[in-house]
């Protein structure tokens, strides 16, 4: 007489994007997402720029010279794609538009320019998250903190963080990052919220079809 | 130079809605959720109906009589109502608008007539999350359990449980209750995430303005 619902119910896997300003401690953020938040998956870019420390080529990164890069782009082949300061990153289209199809979910870690042209391309399956640090100053105390860069670079990373700051209404969740756990909690929040929105479940969702 | 980001950011309450075609435990959701989902209020509702156990006036329901409650919703208090079964059912309109002026989050428990109201009225604030049970069976075994009505009343919530699930694609969120637990959990989520939506925080939300 009644069937029992399909759990988990059947949807489109989700995009999530995860933006922020250099500083914002995004990274820091994004690895512990992936580590602590059940189902999410790691979607592979592709750089032109060099592999640092231990970086493996097809696990951290496709790593690919400018011309193969330019010749994946304009055929096609990328989701989005970004050139930030001297180097281009681009997301594979392919593994991307399988986990949608499949179900499964990916975070992405990419920039204000890309997270726009996944947003205009899969306007259902997207979800887009901007991470702030607590004020400019905390900012530019861990860019400072780095060490690594030069007086220069820190104020051309400061000017585009101020710029890139402004973007956060565009985005559809705003996490101001005090404390990576209290933030990993708040995105693992938005991430089990949006597996349950219905519009999702439309598809092949058909409770008590009986 | 720059001033610290205010947390917690400056927002609208949010009105949490709560439906769910009669024997999906939603009752049991709704009162584990206010006990244990922190900043939920609970909304004082209008009834027409007498009170059962140890239910009081002006903490569980407002009891009052047809006349009244005809003359409060003419007048313009309710902020949606519905006739079920031989009773009526409100939410007063001043307190409910007051919790969402004050960033105050409320669950309101009530149905289908009353959800589209109330989504209505606020589109911006509210949100929406249906509830089912596992399957129809699981319903039908949980309306028989409460061992309290007649075959005929058991089959007339049937009927209309079974026209109430058909409506769960127009809510924003669904909960498929196999285990109150879970559910809660899930619930939360859904409160949690809503929180962060950067739409909520723009009005009075400036980081960095200096």
């Amino acid at each position: 007489m009644s069937k029992p619902i399909h759990l988990p119910p059947l949807r489109r896997g989700i995009i999530f994007i995860l933006s922020a300003p250099s500083g914002a401690g995004k990274t820091t953020l994004y690895r512990a997402a992936l580590k602590g938040i059940a189902g999410l998956e790691f979607s592979v870019s592709l750089t032109t720029r060099r592999p640092r420390g231990a970086e493996v080529d097809g696990v951290d990164y496709h790593f690919v010279s400018e011309t193969k890069f330019t010749a994946i782009r304009d055929g096609g082949g990328l989701a989005e794609w970004a050139s930030v300061f001297d180097a281009s990153y681009g997301t594979p289209r392919a593994p991307l538009e399988a986990a949608v199809a499949e179900g499964r979910d990916i975070l992405l870690d990419i920039d204000i320019q890309g997270a726009r042209q996944i947003r205009d391309k899969y306007p259902d399956d997207a979800v887009a998250i901007f991470v702030l640090p607590p004020s400019f100053a905390e900012l530019e105390g861990r860019l400072r903190g780095r060490g690594t860069e030069t007086e220069d670079s820190i104020q051309r990373r400061l000017k585009r963080a101020r710029a890139e700051t402004r973007e956060w209404p565009s985005y559809d969740f705003l996490i101001v990052n005090n404390e990576i756990n209290r933030s990993v909690g708040e995105l693992e929040a938005i991430v089990n919220a949006e597996r349950l929105r219905s519009a999702r479940l439309r598809e092949g969702f058909a409770p008590w079809k009986s």
